[in-house]
């Protein structure tokens, strides 16, 4: 397999990471049937935030999987950097290649590279096999996840 | 029961809040016996950050509660906002009296005029009282939370 190329997201990759959210099983929000201006200005306002990341992962020039990345300062750890990992999807296609894995590494070292105390994100109860895929990376499913939709 | 004051935290307010982080049973990190420089930069990164706020719940002058919020710009939701929890936190002497309730409702009340699609947070899977008052408040322990230590 060719390495995977993980960047920052543009502008103009903005259908294509639409597409492998859309991809998805559960499906927690009615989203727009094309890019809308509202999912363009939220670009916009994550590209030109420090602390959060919207990345993809490119194979021969194809995307093939996506995550946001937000940093969160603490008082906790003395002052410590967490790691937040939301939207991780890997083109359905290509699953069973690594690729999800090679993503988070590469979160993972940048996350090291910035001196954080720890990687965090929640993962639907359901996605049995995304919990083991992350147990495997050396994630612990200590915590319970709670959401309330406004 | 006065009412709560929910207010940004000050400088001035840091050895209070690191004393309720303190009482905490859960101790993730080895943490300075008094505040350390390291916690004073954390408070200004996050005082300078719009998209975190640190907070206090004030009752007849006195820090009771303490939660740091962090706002999340997402693609899904068509370009919809998370409002993130962390370190929930109510003095212990002063449990029993609605105060983390109202703390939260008054983040769920910014996260609204926000107009914020969710909010977030995790418990660790031990602190099943922490999951029934979530619970009582409209959370649904619906996602597994995955961390790693780095």
């Amino acid at each position: 397999m060719t390495s995977l190329l993980v960047r920052r997201a543009l502008p103009e990759d903005l259908e294509e990471i639409m597409a492998l959210l859309a991809q998805d099983s559960m499906h927690y929000y009615e989203e727009p049937a094309a890019v809308s201006a509202n999912q363009r200005a939220a670009f916009d306002e994550i590209d030109t935030d420090v602390n959060q990341d919207l990345l993809v992962g490119e194979l021969d020039g194809q995307i093939v999987c996506t995550a946001q990345v937000t940093w969160m300062r603490m008082l906790a750890a003395d002052g410590g950097l967490y790691c937040q990992v939301e939207a991780v999807r890997t083109d359905s296609a290509m699953r069973g290649h690594g690729i999800g894995a090679l993503l988070m590494e590469s979160i993972e070292g940048e996350a090291r590279r910035r001196g954080a105390a720890r990687i965090q994100l929640t993962s639907n109860k359901e996605r049995t096999r995304a919990h083991t895929f992350y147990e495997r990376l050396g994630y612990v499913a200590s915590h319970v996840g709670m959401k309330k939709y406004l």
